[in-house]
């Protein structure tokens, strides 16, 4: 199993993360949580790395549904989608969606299953949009 | 495999949050992100549930060690601490903080296992102290 559903652009981070956010938003999930993770390993361990932003993603009615399966599913919620600079690629910017699938596999749940399918169609086509918008500029 | 270490306190909801930020603490975990479950739900799409809280939990080194193994790791980063009132018991909170060893298991990466070994070890240390406190309350 891939642990994402990805695709790269080959624009500015921050052309990524904006586009990105627009992406997920048409599909029904708001941002609710952003973590600079090379900010924060800077600040907090002087150590560097390249732009890696953890974007935590909230279709309420999905997320809804699967904390009515199961009650610790908010263990693996909301849904990360990593934005992150290529090491090995000038202006190339990688973007990963958490595979759905991984919540059904870990919490071994098969309810959750309706759940996961759902939202893997809605971030696929997050990533085919992006995917789409980046061969056409 | 279980997908969270666990307790149980018996205490207000808000002293259960702050209870469980300074176990984390104590263990060199800040908490980065915070999602107020029930209020996301109740304001997006009018449902009701219990008080549930999912706290985003980093400690910086082993973050940094687990992106260093596999760059798309940041799909199961931080370390969520969901605290969320029992809906069956009065003046009873569940902490559950997700098993490290999900992140080698859904990576399929072996080389994470020292990783979540750490981990674990001080999860489970914030875990114990926060039912040894609970048991002297």
């Amino acid at each position: 199993m891939n642990l994402a559903l990805s695709t790269t652009l080959h624009t500015s981070f921050d052309d990524a993360v904006e586009r990105t956010r627009q992406a997920l938003s048409k599909q029904g999930f708001g941002v609710l949580t952003e973590i600079d993770v090379k900010a924060t390993l800077k600040a907090k361990i002087d150590e560097d790395m390249e732009d890696y932003l953890i974007l935590g993603a909230c279709n309420p009615p999905l997320a809804h549904r699967a904390v009515g399966v199961n009650r610790q599913i908010g263990l693996l919620l909301p849904c990360n989608v990593v934005v992150r600079r290529d090491p090995s690629a000038e202006d190339a910017v990688i973007i990963d969606a958490m595979n759905p699938d991984l919540m059904v596999k870990v919490a071994e749940e098969p309810a959750l299953q309706d759940v996961a399918d759902e939202a893997t169609v809605r971030l696929q086509a997050a990533i085919n949009s992006l995917a789409a918008g980046d061969r056409e500029s």
